[in-house]
């Protein structure tokens, strides 16, 4: 596999925690290789305690500029040429990365990939995925903030992206298809979705109709499909019920003597009981869609974190993924 | 305070959970009178075990017909006339309920409401609004579901409405108000809510600005502002968390002798926890905007859940909430 390219300057969190997610990913995968995109001087003194067999198999490649969090997409791709997410995509439209990890700036992010490795045939815009821990494994659900709206058409092509990610990413023959609706029955929701709902329908794919925002995490249905504005916001509330529910429980645990040796003997198992639902552990979501893997990490990733998305692009790139795609979808255009 | 209109026949529980839920509504409340609404010989039925002082505060009102949670809105006025909802609904038109509960149907009811109510000058469309745990204290969130979609003009009359819930029920002299978005910087968002950012900001509320799905639970704002497709999601996508780590936590706690001893040891505390959490406590959004008070239980509502909703209905009642968004919307209207 080609080495992947990671923008190790763009995000919430220092580059010093970003090169160090990068260690990581290298110290978990040893046939990994990785380009560190930034300020040279920066990510070499930051590497310099690196072990050897790690650091052997992390090159920099300098870029002078940041995409800050604030930036306008369309100034990003004007002004910011020499910017280490530019570049981290550059390396990847080149042919001498498998893939691109950013931290940064989603807007920026998403035009600068849609700008540079251009969309797949069959394929309007490219949608964010990720795996979101359900009831009994994993739900994929996209699209997850590429884009602020998407048209019935786009829903349909999500659909069909969201299936192979599932199929080659999860292992599952004919993945479950679920569109984000405000109910389940046949004639909810506006006009939007009403559709995207017949167009899914007549697709072939094994979709099973609108699902609910409980449905996500039910385990009915493997892939969830929806516009980027509202995956996003369900994507956000998920974080912010998960994080409210941590900390009241922390403050209880903490709330008297009792309650903290209560808590001592509790926490093995309350450990095992959030493991699995470690938002870090689900870092890294994939853009689907594009000639080319792009993977964008969350924003305030820690180290783990990002070692993690480091991770999911590596399996994109193994499960060659943007192949997987184009040839579905030209499967799909030639039948139809 | 007049009597409240309870729909016992309408959601997905049996008429009989409704039952006993109002019943432990009047014994929450000694000064509470209800109209119970639907199937006589059944409520008369259910209401054959309860305590005299209870049965007292109770009327049956008869309605021969019920709305199914397939229902389709249009049919469901025209077709219904003689149903629990639409009898509740016109007590309270009538002035002989001060408000009315339903766990039915929410297209049907928010029809038969702006039907039989009409809504409030200055407010084109109604909105449910329900409190939210949050980190510190509750944040209001609108539209949670009346609407599939929004106006920006709609939204700043969400915001309107929004501010004074948080004043009347909250006691919050001046509720900072948060316009649910992708991003928090200025320039994010579709169309739709950068027309309804520039009319909220210059509305002469304690606008905060946009708000991401995790700010519903930061504290950092009073009232989260956002359209009915979008805040349905993001409500049922609350649920669903909850739910699945409540599962998770279960399962782990089972899974052996020593887990199930550390279980019964943390119990209490995790009891405490969760007690701010139930969303059976949070249970009944009020349906705001229209000319009298309509409370919308949640579906699957058990006797618990119900009589929280009957509370939210006897508190808005009480504190005038219909007349004081009419005032706010009338001074609003005369100063602009």
């Amino acid at each position: 596999m080609l080495p992947i390219a990671i923008d190790v300057m763009s995000g919430d969190s220092e580059p010093r925690e970003y090169v160090a997610g990068a260690l990581r990913a290298l110290s978990d995968d040893a046939q990994l290789q990785l380009l560190l995109v930034g300020d040279a001087a920066l990510i070499e003194r930051e590497l310099q305690g690196a072990a050897t067999p790690l650091r052997e198999r992390a090159a920099i490649v300098a870029a002078s500029q940041v995409v800050t969090m604030e930036e306008k997409p369309r100034e990003a791709i004007r002004h910011k040429k020499d910017s280490s997410m530019r570049v981290a995509i550059n390396l990847v439209h080149e042919g001498r990365a498998a893939a691109a990890v950013s931290a940064g700036n989603t807007g920026a992010l998403t035009a600068i990939a849609h700008f540079v490795l251009k969309t797949l045939p069959g394929v309007e815009r490219a949608a964010i995925i990720s795996a979101i821990p359900a009831a009994h494994g994993l739900t994929q659900m996209l699209d997850l903030g590429a884009n602020t709206k998407a048209t019935p058409e786009q829903l349909r092509q999500f659909a069909a992206m969201g299936a192979i990610i599932a199929r080659d990413v999860n292992g599952i023959a004919s993945p479950r298809i679920g569109l984000l609706n405000i109910g389940e029955e046949d004639m909810k929701g506006h006009e939007g979705v009403q559709a995207a709902h017949a167009l899914i329908g007549a697709s072939g794919l094994n979709y099973v109709g609108f699902v609910e925002g409980n449905d996500i995490f039910s385990g009915e249905v493997d892939v969830v499909v929806t516009d980027g504005f509202t995956g996003n916001v369900a994507l956000k509330t998920m974080e912010g019920v998960a994080g409210l529910i941590a900390n009241r429980m922390r403050q209880e645990f903490q709330a008297s003597l009792a309650d903290r040796i209560a808590g001592l003997i509790a926490r093995p198992v309350l450990r095992r009981a959030a493991a699995g639902l470690d938002p870090r552990r689900y870092n890294g979501a994939c853009m689907v869609g594009l000639a080319g893997i792009v993977v964008k990490s969350h924003g305030h990733a820690d180290r783990v974190a990002f070692a993690r998305a480091i991770g999911t692009a590596a399996l994109a790139a193994r499960r060659d993924l943007t192949r997987h795609i184009a040839q579905a979808l030209h499967a799909e255009g030639t039948r139809s």
